[in-house]
């Protein structure tokens, strides 16, 4: 095998995304495009992986990190210009520079190797990737000569009637023989109506060199697709999207509407889990088998155990048990910790609060910076009354406790095992186990009051 | 017309699924794939419907119960030899027999009874099931003679570049003539790589007999569509999604998006009724004319009346009647009734509480095993503390009747009609007719407290 | 340029619709199909607007109002009869009249005005819209003669083999010669199957008569779709809501799924704007740059400022400013004004409420008819108390108070500056500024009040 090396083109502007944001770090499913290039690319077995980078290259770096070398092109001049960038680094030196564009996310490492193999066995000076086109317009159609080889590259403006009905597209993505593509890049002009270095001049240059082209066509043209503006974002979004599904459908969970159905790339799922129409499920997040997700869920960062259900809920960087029930419309919040069997219901939110086994928050309830023990009952309208307008503080709820509705209980506080809470009360202090507490008024019917009031009105 | 039988293939385990649930089980659009498979065969005039079961023969059983017959395979040695399990009950019997798949829920009575009365017109041994695919790769191509009759089935691998044209494709859905079928499997060997009994082979045997075997050709290729993976299953979910959907569109219900929109087979809606994206409705629904569903609104075993809308809610098990508005985010859990002119509004839950006409409970409250008025007007916040710890008790609130805010309830409890309860009290005792009742505490200013404090703390 | 004349088909009554709403109203991304129609024709520059009406006509003058001359058509004897009724006002004319149904609602004016150019260099007596279909079944195909003119409209029944795999297609919108157009109708008979006067008569007459019929073909298909039942009105929602997704992605807004995203022909969104699945925007909607919306969020005539999230959520009718972070799972009612850096948590309700700069109603709170100050800190389960059972009075609270957990407002009060109430109270009064207000109970514990209770239940 020769030397390999990449060159990912990150320089560009991307004016068309009408962004403040670089082009190629618009994220598609949560990752931003060159990441998606790069981390292809990681998997190939490369010597060297330069990113040549202009606007907003500090970002690009920072993104990137350590997995590239950055190059800065001052300019953006082309291309050809772009990849020349590389010349003191890769100039001479034998083996093959696979040049990929960093607005390509949906490329995948077994195209690019099985691109690279067919150029090593070739044996041509430029390899391109090329792909099949149901509808080739607009695209550059690929003419191959009678060996097969690539006789030229006929842009849109320029192909014949019969050159239009090619359906063998170029992509954009190339594989060069490393001496020779320093050496003819030495040799393109700017020339042209843009005044641009144009990479794909390389090509001619070599073929009136004599020079082997070869192309390798993928079947998969949504792979090759290039992201422009945000129309294209959309579609790489879809199609990434799409390639993720598939693969958790693959593995053993039901997907009720794929289409409909968003995933992220560091998402786990186990085997008959379910996922319902309208989620998001995204970060580092893992779902165990037999788990019902949705409809319309968004979890980010959460561990959720084997048989629980979230419906309508919002959850992020949470643990969640098994065999637990949340929603409809709980929201967790961060640092929950859920044991087994613990149900949230309707209008509930926690946060920073740590339920044992078995404990229940059934209704409208905010339960934050608690601890709750195993077997409570959190009564309908509980308060943690956590803020004090300074400093957040720690309500304990112990094993078996029953909060009676509409409580307050004023952090810091702790509500002994086993004891009782009657509704409507606002607890400031401790109330030992197997106690009950209560602070609320006495009631008074005052009858006929409603009456007088209407007589008194209509006087 | 001669008589007629089918056979259910329902045994194969179903690897690809990747779950504990058998395949044929695996639910679309709510109902179990065999389950589709069998209710279309019933509107059909079958003498007799035979399903083969092996892997989860006994939830199979469950599922169908009495509309079928079941006979086990104890080895899962192949299609043909799943046929022949039939053979004691059918073989000798004149008539013709229907082969279906229990993983093809997409076939319709009218796409069988087609084929079936196809087959005795032409008076063949066998009819195939075929169909038109715009992209038939993968599939069996079926090869016409110059009759038009079926001169064989080729597959992929074996089809020549002119055969891998032919769009017509066989879908593993068959009719015999069943006495040839069953003298015919008695000839079918396992002479072959995996060592199966293969159904199709009965036709190539009935070929060599010299017999005639024909095709009927459905346009619809969907409907053919065989489940062996959740990729498929999710295919098969959306074009079930789709036909269903049709039929109310046709009906004069409006869809917004009937892409994003997941109805029920068991699901009935009256003319002009409008369903917004991303809902769910399902099971034995009946929603009456000009409501308005959604967005993203889940409903299961409701009646609801005529006019009612529901914006971003959840309601199971419950009547609703007409002009009632419930929601964005209220809960309307089972045994709830509302009748005409009720109002649920904002994170509010019902559950076994029946509304009298035009009561409302607009705004963060829980209503739960309660008997409410009419005319009454439920404060937000409100609570029926319908639990003790261990028993379940009945809220009375009677006609006219008005709750203040942030109220607890104490069941078993009573306000009389006409009462008003002070906002802010926890009523544990019955509330006289035209009454006032209030249980909360004087309010004290501390003057300057603020002041005071910030004082302190700078000390 | 000639004078130009619209006339639009308004007066069938959509039968399949099964509607009792009238067809044409039938409403398109929330504008009536008739109206689409129209405002596209009032880009153009045309003399007069006549739109035939007939079923559901008042309406339908009420829908369009000045924009259009209205004439009825008291029988629908067909499209012939009913471009007759126009007969008084424009026959006699000169000019070109543009004749287009009612049931064409994504017609662009870029096309009519195309149609009507191309047919006034073509100076022909009728130029038929056509268009291009991959799959022509069911239209009726253009039959162009060796000079490109219309040789005649074959129908799919009458149509041959060779002609049935013609892709042009009529569309059913025209272009005439006015005087022509009105003495030919003179001449179209009745003496068909249905008894009806069909407007494509006009076109074989002036065929016969040696006029050139010529055809504009535009390649937008979808363009053209005509709604005859709801099935098709879905799939014109499709389509125009996805015209107006890529205007809003080309102008920089990133939708993450816009084939889930539900935006109004009157909504403006700014650059770097990104909004999630599962959105409904609508109204008179401003979103200024950098908002975040959704995912599951109903936004309707609002505006709403600068890096702006609103998650899983509802707002109508209401200002929001800058950095204001909402849900999940608020409501924001009507006349809600929320300053810049203003929160408004989950399970919030917000009406005729103006919240200041940096104000926070977390949790489980209603505010309604309130003003509330700027640093105002609300707890969760604050109700303002702004119904008496017969009027709503007004809460204020002012700059820097800070209301306790579960408290209820009886309005009308006031908060004082820089106050303090505590959780728990319900406050009747006013509270001076830099105050505690409190209104609750002292908390008594009955020490092993749960012991005694078991054993006297074991007694």
């Amino acid at each position: 095998m020769d030397n390999r090396y990449a060159i990912v083109l990150a320089a560009g502007k991307g004016t068309r995304m009408k962004s403040s944001l670089y082009k190629v770090l618009h994220p598609v499913c949560g990752k931003p495009m060159v990441q998606h290039v790069v981390d292809q690319l990681l998997s190939l077995q490369l010597e060297n992986i330069i990113t040549i980078v202009g606007h907003g290259a500090e970002q690009v770096e920072e993104q990137i990190g350590e997995d590239s070398q950055f190059i800065i092109q001052e300019e953006q001049l082309g291309t050809g210009h772009a990849v020349q960038q590389a010349d003191p680094v890769l100039s001479g030196k034998k083996g093959t520079t696979l040049v990929v564009c960093g607005d390509t996310p949906l490329l995948t490492s077994e195209t690019l190797e099985n691109l690279i193999q067919y150029h090593e066995q070739e044996e041509a000076k430029v390899t391109l990737l090329t792909a099949h086109a149901d509808n080739p317009a607009g695209y550059g159609r690929i003419v191959r000569n009678e060996d097969q080889d690539v006789a030229r590259i006929v842009e849109q403006k320029d192909a014949s009637s019969d050159e239009k009905l090619i359906q063998e597209i170029n992509t954009g993505t190339y594989c060069f023989d490393n001496e020779a593509l320093f050496e003819a890049l030495q040799l393109v002009s700017n020339d042209n109506a843009q005044g641009e270095y144009y990479l794909p001049d390389v090509i001619e240059i070599l073929k009136n060199q004599g020079e082997k082209i070869s192309a390798y066509q993928t079947d998969d043209v949504t792979e090759t697709l290039g992201v422009n503006d945000r129309v294209a974002l959309s579609k790489a979004e879809r199609a990434m999207q799409s390639r993720i599904n598939e693969y958790h459908m693959r593995s053993g969970v039901t997907l009720i509407d794929p289409d409909n159905t968003y995933i992220g790339l560091g998402v786990a799922i186990g085997q008959d889990a379910v996922v319902y129409p309208g989620c998001t499920i995204s970060g580092h997040t893992t779902i165990a088998g037999g788990a019902e997700i949705g409809p319309h869920t968004e979890i980010k960062d959460c561990t959720i155990g084997q048989d629980t259900t979230i419906k309508q809920s919002v959850a992020h960087d949470s643990h969640i048990g098994a065999r637990v029930k949340i929603g409809p419309y709980a929201h967790i919040r961060p640092a929950s910790e859920l044991a087994d069997d613990v149900k949230i219901g309707n209008f509930v939110e926690t946060k920073k609060a740590a339920f044992g086994e078995g404990s229940k928050a059934s209704h409208l309830s905010y339960i934050g910076d608690a601890k709750v023990g195993s077997g409570v009952n959190i009564g309908c309208g509980t308060i943690t009354v956590n803020y004090d307008g300074e400093n957040k503080h720690l309500t304990t709820i112990e094993d078996g406790a029953f909060i009676g509705c509409n409580s307050n209980l004023v952090a810091p506080v702790t509500i002994g095992e086993g004891s009782y809470v009657a509704a409507g009360s606002t607890i400031t202090n401790d109330v030992p186990d197997s106690s009950l507490s209560i602070a609320r008024s006495r009631q008074t019917n005052k009858e006929g009051y409603v009456e007088k009031l209407k007589n008194k009105k209509n006087d």
